[in-house]
């Protein structure tokens, strides 16, 4: 490559948008409308929100309270589990037919459901219509936690591809450096953060580590009125009991920053949207010229992070064969 | 799948019923009417008890002092030995034909003999009349340790199948805290527990057990009188001389529980019996909701279990080309 | 020690008694009025239900619900954080003294405060009024999740003392059974069990682990009214509406089992109590020649369990001299 | 403590004003008079801009080229460390009796001579009139690099003091991940950073960091023109001939923001002041309830960062006795 | 071997010649011109100059002064990122079939690409055309620690091959003492110092080198005029005005120096040439004799280095497959 | 200490002079001559060879062959053992009353005895004519190896004085990188190095030394003809039998160097003479904005020395105070 061969330009677009809630083909027929769109302005990585498929159950406790559960709670869950998908699973390759059929690279927040367990898990799929891999939320938030396991050190993929190197943190993954730092390492370009965090000073975590990590990142959250979840008494806020059919739920404020911190696009307060903008690849060793958070700026002597990025699990068997999804990366 | 799809309800039987001791034709025979009937009842599932075929010598000591032996004892064991079962052989595809006319799942106690060695062993067929595979006991109680072997790693399957995911822990092996949680980590779901423990507190753990493991539990257990065995000389209880023919040699107890610790059947002291329930699977999504044992309620990076689930053999041959058996799980 | 030596017995007490919720040198007082009284009927050994200094926030969702936070649940939390102790600190010291005064083993359950993380932890002193150490909970259940932390494998003691081998495992701890199996390694023999669920099935988990592990086990939890917690607004049951003040909201049954199963105390679920039994601790040896769960009965080339119990830090210091506490076992 | 105890709050100065340049004496008469004036508002903490003792030589380099260098800049380096200072030496001990004269807590940068490498050191004082220790700059910036050393381990430090946990790091050591860890897992509470950048996107960074870290972030960065430098062509500013002497070459933008994100004081563009607010202590147990990076939101188990904190010596001489501040922390 | 057996000669080369500058493969093409003629004069060790591939950028400024970067800087870099090559990469592989198309054993200076960082970096090739592996200079001069990172103790190999032992270090790296003992204890017999200093002085340094580590000193240096970087504005020597095309900006000074001290071939301050020598290994016995400095001239009970030479990473994965080059030695 | 303010500018002289062999009080009586010329050109420090008190007894072998010694060879060794000086000792005293009394920093090259081991010993003085300490030879070259002592760490010293830290390595011990080391890491700025090494590529390592160390080196010299010895037979120079009266059998070549590389005298090659220079200390910082070996150049992380400076003693006494030169540095 010579000096004066121009970076890539690659242009990508964050979905702004809202699970079909309790009805995982819908969603997914919405997807794919949404991905249609998005291709049809020649995008080529499309990044929805966090929990897009499976949904993201606001503003519910499932009946807990401290030392206490309700039989109303755990059938919430037990519907909550049916709409999860396997992974793999028939709904992951419908994912994947969707990535080929229209060319993008696509970047899909799920609830995996691995046997009673649920994950908060983004699936990437390449533009060839292949899935690649997936990242599970090392550490739910809040009450996340009762409705969520604990994803390991395995799965924090960054993949190589023609576009860039991509990955993904989730929500309030975001705010964990050394979560962040393992990504660095493995050489992230484009950084999807799916959330669920619709404040204002979301927006400053996400210039942060644009500027910190050197890469493009790239924020979709969901915007959600009341009548996108089902209506009581299926499905309640709790101990919100002023919403109407049209309050916002969900702000969103999808949102595309570039390595030296530059807003491209968004963050979009108003509604559903594609927010689309064009990543100049070049303006990556730009910045890294700066600030190389695992290179020239590092200090490996004084300050080093290990990654136990084996899958570990609570029980091991020696003869199982090692599947290959447990190591990519 | 929706989330309003009602997970599969599951009827299930445990057998408490007594072996024909020494007499293996006439013990299969009495399987086979006990399977019919329980079929007839719309059962999809039967478990039987612990070494119902072969049966459990209760009583005897096979002539063993510490530092002694006697000839009398060593042609007990003879006998004992003629009346077990080659895995596969013979009575093995009995019993799996038996499955297929009666279109059920079939969990059967058996001794099983290889070579000069004994096994207390479990026995998987399924409803189409195949012999799936075996689980060979771990650890024998106590004077068990002289006429039973010690089963490996190689032989703790859990089988899915349409009816649940189906595994057995056979007597004190339910004791076994690693045991259990190595089938938990292969996600059973209906978790058989062929017994010869008749004692109240052995209910202590069958509805542990269903709370720890978020499964069904179904343990079968034998129903004996003195009478069910030879009478002496041909067979002695040790040191029990008041028994009179009709005296109950094991009480059985048998007992299905749910997740949620709830018994749903039994457990049944008075006679041989049919104990059966209808199982609705979606009682352990609402039950792991709360405690998933290997899931979101386990912690890995602490305690990890290894299972050596190879098999070991003390002698092995480079050029045997490798059983399928030998890697069932 | 000769064959007729009678192994020596132990007078125990588990205290059933409800904390004053947010009044933590209240609660103090109130530790040792039931200390003094229980060492007034010779008890050697003291154990306290879960989060007993400190409080345990039943019914309480810390105005979270999922993807939400209330301001007035970050207060309770601050609330909540400044009735927890520092461990060591001063109220360890006045334990460990009270310890001494009454000449009593204690074991009681507290909420720790590490930073702003909070443990759900179980101290131990000797009757000399020394702090031995302590257990961190290391899984908290359902909405725990977002009020305490995750101890990890390096607080899990088991506590060599001339009235037994000592050590804890809270609430629902007690169904991880892996957890339960680095304890049997530890060699426990008087195995308490704080906890907050008064629930009848928590009777069987707590006999098959007297019978599981060999131990005397010592269960206590707390019983409370709902006058026991600061009335509304200050502190709210959510969605419980119907509570009186004297509304039973932990029924208690704390119990004491032999390591054969027999129940030797309780359970109590009538009221506040002292629940008090001797301890045979011969009763081991005879229950432990049937079954010796880490013993004659363990596979331990077929299933081993490995417990990473080193400290577990998100950071390290190279620099820093280890503190005795980390190592204790 | 009772859970009613309110927890302090703390008044706390940023200064943002200009280094007098090449003349140290002169700067420590400014920094006293402005250190006086923050203590009349009942300031406890004053928070001193990067290099304000020594100055931030802006727009200069130091005649270097990539493989050449200039005698001319060879002697303004000269000049440049003989205007640092020694520490301990004189200027420090006056800076620790301006502290005990006005009870302020300080936080000072500086550049330390050592020999005749220079570090970009910040220096803490307490209100009794005691220099408590330095903190070193761990990686200097682009040119920096050829000017100042690079700070180990060893002077990382985050001083425990009655009103608060203290600590410093300087300019863009601030997008350090894993140095931002350390100083997270000492327990820092109000975080420092004194800096020399003056753009809009430093604000991300420092609301992040109060998110992140669940601390108070005090960002101070002096307000220079370009007559607060000598003029040309004693100092010149490469490669900005258009500057007046009234031009601003640091507009400062010094701020002060809870660990819940919200801004206290500032950002100042305006010219040299003092800024100031009232930190609740409170607010950050309510904030790490949410989001604790080091405590219940760190994986330990999956990312661990070691920091290795031993002084490292290019020479180490067994029989010197260690100094006390190499191992301060 | 008998005493009469004379120690191998080897003929070496020095290439003194410039970088094609921002275009690597006219470099490349240059580079295998040079190595055809050194090989045709019965070469068999070609040593080039310090970043012979990917070019020096000297007189540039990259627009950085103290706390002030420009556009223009970042973009220059951006061009300079895109010439350096990836280690291992495309233009290894060319290089290495270079080596073996000619066979000879090739040291070559290049600028390594990591990511965003660049290494100036030494690589190692065999007669063979095989590719040994690397040496990333430790410690950058002035300005060049601005462009490139620096290397750890892992990638300072010694290769022991049939012509003698071969290692290198770049420019002032040759100035570090302790950098120069770690190549003398692993043995160095062939000492390349590929440099871009070309002043008299520098001849001290070479001579110096032989003498103390009893080995010979082979110094590569480029010979530049000023039309060998692309013209101004593209590029520009920063307060160099008065340059023409033909200006010297780099005058060589490459040499040959022996064990003993006595220079073999140059300097050579004139213009691009091949410098040639024969080296007489048996040189290096007859010079260690008086002086061993890691052998009987060393004093290690008093004096002793210590070399980290694992690599050092900022992040390091537990399950990444070790590559083979960071062992090397 | 502002900017402005110059560093200070020292005069100082080094000696180029024969001992007057076998006749100490001689030798000391033309030390006080050279001395005091010295002084009055207004020099302020004074360096003197190598062993110029008790001489070098350049050409002798003392009868030592392999596995061989003679009667005369123990003899000379005799002679020159009582030649030598024991330190403290009447000479001592004598050279630091020389040294106040023309008020000069005095750097004396000695043969030192203690017990019958001699040393090679360089003798500090300051100016108001106290003994500082010593530094002993810590490597014989070849056949000094049998008749002086090894030095150990305990005598490596570097005196820090009015006119500059001070410190002396002799003669070879200036190729031993990591003597070098440990005196650069004690911050030496003039670097005496009395030798006998009065080749031409002696003047290579000074030059390479003070750039290294960005020191001033001043290397000291005998200049000896033949006759400066006894004549034979009393002493022998072995195996040239061609010298005549007036052949020069050591050189001289005395020179001092500046930090950045210049000579600032010499070398000598003419004759007895005192070569002096004044230097100009602000150079130090300007060579070492450059270079500082110890400092901004070293990479400590990864190559460190470890110098081992307590006295080592093949018997030591418990009861024995210890002296305080032991600690001296």
């Amino acid at each position: 490559m010579g000096a004066d061969s121009s970076a890539p330009t690659v242009r990508a677009t964050v979905v702004q948008a809202s699970t079909v809630f309790y009805d995982t083909p819908a969603t997914l027929d919405k997807a794919e409308r949404l991905l249609a769109e998005a291709a049809s302005y020649g995008s080529q990585l499309v990044v929805f929100p966090e929990a897009f498929i499976g949904g993201y159950p606001r503003g519910s406790n499932f009946g807990v309270t401290i030392g206490s559960r309700t039989a109303k709670g755990r059938e919430e869950f037990r519907k909550y589990h049916a709409t999860a998908i396997d992974v793999p699973g028939p709904e992951v390759d419908r994912l994947a037919a969707m990535a080929g059929k229209y060319k993008v690279y696509l970047v899909m927040g799920v609830i995996e459901r691995d046997g009673y367990t649920l994950y908060c898990t983004v699936l990437f799929f390449d533009s060839q219509g292949h899935y690649l891999g997936k990242h599970r939320k090392v550490m739910p938030t809040a009450l996340e936690r009762i409705i969520w396991g604990f994803g390991d050190g395995s799965t924090i993929p960054v993949y190589e591809t023609p576009i860039g190197k991509i990955g993904a943190a989730i929500c309030w993954e975001n705010r964990m450096p050394l979560l962040r730092t393992a990504m660095y390492a493995k050489g992230i370009e484009i950084y999807c953060a799916p959330t669920a965090d619709a404040r204002d000073i979301w927006q400053s975590s996400m210039t942060h580590i644009a500027l910190e990590g050197g890469c493009f990142v790239l924020s979709a959250n969901q915007f959600c009125r009341r009548k996108d979840y089902p209506p009581p008494p299926e499905y309640e806020f709790s101990g919100a009991d002023d919403l109407t059919p049209d309050s916002v739920v969900c702000a969103g404020g999808s949102v595309i920053i570039s390595p030296s911190g530059t807003v491209l696009a968004g963050p979009n307060y108003d509604g559903e949207a594609l927010i689309s903008a064009d990543l100049d690849l070049g303006e990556i060793a730009r910045a890294k010229f700066d600030f190389d958070v695992v290179g020239h700026y590092s200090r490996p002597e004084v300050l080093s992070l290990v990654v136990r990025d084996n899958p570990t699990k609570p029980v091991s068997f020696t003869s199982a064969s090692v599947k290959t999804e447990d190591f990519q990366k």
